[in-house]
């Protein structure tokens, strides 16, 4: 992997880049969308791939239980399996075993911290995390070594070091010792991906939670390792001015002679704010997830579909876009296509939202170059 | 509308024509998809298209109730409103009253003629049926008029007269009773039709059940009057054999200078055994509902995805296939997609078992020019 920074602002930390990966360049700032399980919800991967989807990101966790590491290895890497051309990365695993302890980012919130009853999680040690697979019940351990390991089979060209994902709402030593156990992680990741690179590139995840002095802390320790670019992980804040003022304390102490990636976050206000700050490179299931739920993101806002109106709303979803959706259809058949439950609706709509999000990048990138941002 | 014979078998009754609508010719033997509600299940009506789908077939009682047809006429029509440039036929909704009164083909025949307990149906009289709508509970009535007048609206190329299914299990009685109504009914739906003929044509439906002889006075019947085409409609029969032998006995009475349609019957061995009788062109969900559930058409047989073994089996669905499926992705990553229940399965195997069915209808009109069947 090699990352060059093409152009850097003089209004702000934005800058323009290029990832190169073995299986071809990533310019930045992009949106990477979530094919959770090796493919993008209700699209496949090559219709992915002529959107100019330029990354798509893939959960580790869900391929290791279905259909396992073993099969895609089988089948020449992931790259070959799911048939995509472009650059993939895989996260490690860590986020899910949040997801499994507190039920996602939205409830963790909600909640106050408040484990799960039932969360699957077995036990989190100093050696990693057991839990059980949510198909077959059976006992799985994953720890850096068998997250990189998985990794390894699975053949993404950006992988991620393996973290511990500490809730927002967590006592200060607590936090400090999920930071310290989530540091020896990553070293260990680190330390299994050089034992056996493949040609694969390895982010760290910046932690420290809310903590500014432990996120620079993170940032020294990380950087002065040989990791190939930084994810900034953990909870960032509870909405998303708190998170912005986050990453202005933060971003100027991540080094940034390699790329960024703000995890699982990548909604419009969030990349406003973020773009102008440094971020590189943002991954989010949210506007796929609208799609399915009906909201068309356009550049005149957000279109609910199901809005009443919109059954005789003769027209494209938004005039003038040039993807494959509004080129062929009319918000009137894609509402009746929801309201009879139809499961091209979701396709079209994600088509739309996808090819949405690749050139509101562009703009960005654009913007960037012309001195706006 | 017009129809050509362009080569009859020797050896049977088996023909090769082609009826020119104002959307396009459908070259015949031919099958007929079928998309209830504007739309193949899993597939937008352009990817349809590109399949080299010569028509589709969609029901006009569904698209009354969703949209409605006053928003498809608003449209500019159901070819607009779906955006399909070639053929459709619509049915009159006859179909769909038998299938509230008895739960579909299987059902009748399982239940050996009882009626359903709650089945929507309010009353069926001379002048029409009157039904409550599964969507909203509000009471419909149909008639030839108003069927007609909604496929008016709809603007198919092709549409259908309005009848009555008497069911598999029904007394002579009783069905000499509904076969004198529905050949009322239809005379009604010629004369709203001739009424406003919107350059479409319409099919009759030949009825008379099992009744050779009823059947053959229907031919006579239909044939005198100025139809275009004739459905070969009700109760064929229990199972392929049954059916394939009434279609033996009443196929010479089906007047043969017009185009004919068997309705709702595609599956392999009933096109094996039809077409040889001179049925043109069929209609059916059974390859599509097959592909959702699993089951791809190939030339070597029946595959079914789920199957143990196809989780590693790095290949095509069938080797050698030219369809967007297999020349993109393996058995084993679509078994992993079904396994995921990610939609882009249904999507794949509805794009092979499509293109699969198009390439062997092509197969049966060369067959028949190569004098083989």
């Amino acid at each position: 992997m090699k990352f060059e920074v093409l152009f850097r602002s003089k209004k702000s930390r934005a800058r323009v880049g290029r990832i190169h990966t073995p299986h071809g360049i990533i310019e930045t700032p992009a949106f990477v969308p979530v094919g959770t399980n090796g493919a993008l919800k209700a699209l496949d991967s090559v219709a992915v791939s002529n959107l100019e989807t330029q990354i798509m990101f893939c959960n580790t966790y869900h391929l290791m239980i279905q259909p396992g590491e073993d099969i895609i290895e089988k089948a020449g890497g992931l790259h070959k399996f799911m048939n995509r051309t472009g650059p993939i990365i895989t996260d490690s695993g860590g986020f899910q075993v949040f997801s499994l302890l507190y039920g996602g980012v939205a409830q963790e919130l909600k909640s106050k911290g408040t484990k799960k009853r039932d969360s699957g999680v077995v036990k989190i040690t100093e050696e990693g995390v057991t839990f059980r697979s949510y198909r077959d019940g059976r006992k799985i351990e994953m720890t850096a070594e068998t997250s990189i390991g998985a990794q390894k089979k699975i053949g993404a060209d950006l992988i991620v070091a393996f973290d511990e994902l500490p809730p927002y709402h967590l006592s200060p030593e607590n936090l400090k010792k999920s930071f310290e156990r989530t540091h020896r992680w990553e070293k260990r990741s680190l330390d299994a991906h050089k034992a056996d690179p493949r040609n694969q590139a390895m982010y760290a995840v910046i932690h420290g939670g809310m903590d500014r002095q432990l996120r620079k802390k993170s940032c020294q320790i990380l950087g002065d390792q040989d990791f190939d670019g930084f994810g900034i992980g953990g909870s960032v804040g509870k909405d998303c001015p708190e998170m912005l003022q986050l990453l202005t304390d933060i971003m100027p102490f991540v080094p940034d002679d390699r790329p960024n990636h703000l995890l699982g976050i990548a909604d419009l206000p969030a990349l406003a704010g973020a773009i102008p700050l440094g971020v590189d490179t943002f991954d989010s299931a949210h506007p796929t997830k609208c799609a399915r739920h009906g909201m068309a993101l356009t550049k005149f806002g957000g279109l609910r579909i199901l809005k009443s109106g919109n059954e005789i709303l003769m027209q494209p979803i938004e005039i003038g876009c040039e993807c494959y959706t509004c080129q062929n259809y009319t918000v009137a058949y894609i509402n009746h296509l929801f309201k009879a439950h139809e499961m091209s609706a979701y396709t079209l709509m994600t088509i739309h939202n996808l090819h949405y999000m690749n050139r509101l990048m562009k703009k960005y990138r654009q913007d960037i170059l012309d001195g706006l941002i």
